[in-house]
């Protein structure tokens, strides 16, 4: 098990079962409420009620899914933990993906003005991505996340045994986010990974680690998000919104899916504004393609792709804020485009994917 | 204008005009966010409009009343903002009562994971009580304020002008908190406090200011309710309940009422469980009872009230807490009371009550 010691809380990544064991018996709790969904409850919740079993514990179910990511599903969760009458002395604990980390610890921050939360991620994209930060939260107005706190968890386990019942596509999209970390600050790790091309094959724990810890140092400096921090939105503010129109259309399209599209498109604004190369440009570029099957966007859905941009709450008044690559490795925040730019980066990602298809 | 330095705000008493407009000239908000109800619309927004009138700037206007304390409401206000184009560098003021104070604090506190606010409380109840300890939130499942957070104000502006609108009502129902507490931390104040026998020829400013001091102290000291801010729920474990249950009647009563319930109830409490005396009991809930109208309690609702206070999120575990007079002037948290003692101070309560009719 090795241990990424954080401000405030410890991120443990190994078998959970005996470090949480000896934590539950060190802490006094007066009540367990687990959150999962159908899969987790399926696939993950076998390996943790073992060790909770001796504890007073009631599990709460939410269906699974970003589009379940709303208020009507912490109210469920509200409700449930009202009636098993849990209180500020109990303890939350998210056994699932993103969704679950987020709305869970958003409803156990706010129940009873809060309770203490565990994060036990059980994809690679929450792994990665979700276990530091403490961002929480729920989508509100088909606008992502624009309602919720940020707070820590007491500790977050990272298992490996949980990504074995994981698809190759919730691979792909944990991976965006590792990709992600290495181009924005990690030119060496960048280099690495260009040379994945099968994710069956790779040792998830070996990329995990060196990711988070580029996650911990950005975040460490910056907790709310006033500056650096917004490093961490490369390819996010064209990705958020290509993901919360797909969530609205018959092809929803995983996390990762839609920061891969963005990536494209925000590469392509940082060779325009920045000093990226045209090489840079292309190699991130097919790396990316070659990993993530090629989705076309519909040139009419630019007009709200860019309206969900603008209510992105990464904006600071008016303009839509990137954050952008220099080179790969480093980053400049708090770039904007224009409309027209970003629809020329749209189009510069179509362009890349028809390539792709016509291979 | 006197200012209270808390550790993180400040509090202003007096005129807020030009102390508002230098703070807000010195700030860059890139939007202002007002949430008034119908009366604050009315009575006070004519006072606040000159002032913001300089920025950009939008009314959130919601119903008044503490049954519209719920998520509901929330979403018509977070829907507003989201509308208006607020972003996490915008600033909601909130112009009204407790209602308002705790359900916009909340709105802002987790719209985009939270932007500044600051409290303008209009009635004498939150302007002793809401402006210092940080807590917000709304009413779910008839349990009052469980889900919400812990958040400061970026400064809280208490304008004696506002009081003159207020019934004589609202009044009696701002003065409970300070009967509390003097009766919890300041033996020399319930003293003075016991003279008053005409709400109607106050000088408020000369109680609020050292009532508020009363109340920073205690939350300066356990800002998260842990252990010595418990003393701020005398009379509010029974009282909670009583309003609470009479929220869903045809006769609800403000919160100052329903205290005044619970702490002549929980007085009898103090008498039975702690050291206080015979005469400091009858002293006490006879100067509570002089000052509210006198309402009976059903006795056929009392186990509906048990059922309310066992849900309260003060508790821990299953035991209903309570914060108890040893004496005038001190407290002692952590009491606890079982079901059959709780029914016996509301008998009494209902005893006392009867006595004030008969005179």
């Amino acid at each position: 098990m090795e241990t990424l010691p954080l401000q405030d809380y410890n991120i443990y990544v190994g078998d959970f079962d005996q470090r949480l064991s000896d934590w539950l018996a060190e802490k006094v709790y007066s009540r367990l409420l687990i959150i999962v969904d159908q899969n987790t409850k399926m696939h993950c919740w076998p390996l943790l009620e073992p060790v909770v079993s001796a504890y007073q514990h009631s599990l709460i179910e939410i269906p699974a899914g970003e589009d379940h990511k709303h208020l009507e599903t912490c109210q469920q969760i509200w409700q449930t933990m009202m009636e098993a009458r849990a209180d500020r002395r109990s303890l939350t604990i998210d056994l699932g993906g993103g969704v679950i980390g987020d709305m869970g610890g958003f409803c156990a921050s706010t129940f009873k003005r809060g309770m203490d939360f565990v994060q036990m991620p059980t994809t690679l994209l929450s792994q990665v991505d979700a276990s530091i930060g403490g961002k929480l939260g729920i989508d509100f107005m088909q606008v992502k996340n624009s309602i919720g706190v940020f707070r820590n968890p007491q500790a977050v386990y990272i298992d490996p045994r949980f990504l074995r019942t994981l698809s190759a596509r919730e691979l792909r999209s944990g991976f965006a986010e590792i990709i992600k970390h290495s181009l924005i600050a990690d030119r060496e790790q960048w280099e690495e990974l260009r040379q994945i091309s099968d994710l069956g094959k790779v040792d998830w724990p070996k990329l995990i680690v060196p990711s988070l810890r580029i996650k911990q140092r950005i975040v460490e400096i910056d907790p709310f998000e006033r500056g650096l921090r917004k490093a961490l939105n490369f390819g996010h503010t064209i990705g958020h919104a290509v993901e919360g129109h797909a969530l609205e259309t018959d092809a929803p399209l995983l996390h990762g899916e839609a920061i891969a599209v963005g990536m494209i498109a925000e590469t392509y604004l940082s060779h325009r504004q920045l000093d990226l190369s045209a090489e840079a440009l292309e190699t991130i570029t097919d790396f990316i393609r070659r990993i993530y099957e090629p989705v076309a966007l519909d040139p009419a859905t630019f007009p709200e792709l860019l309206r969900l941009m603008s209510n992105d709450k990464k904006n600071e008044s008016q303009a839509i804020n990137f954050s952008l690559l220099p080179a790969a490795g480093s980053v400049e925040v708090n770039r904007t485009a224009s409309p027209a730019e970003i629809v020329e980066s749209l189009e510069y990602y179509n362009e890349i994917v028809a390539v792709g298809n016509r291979i």
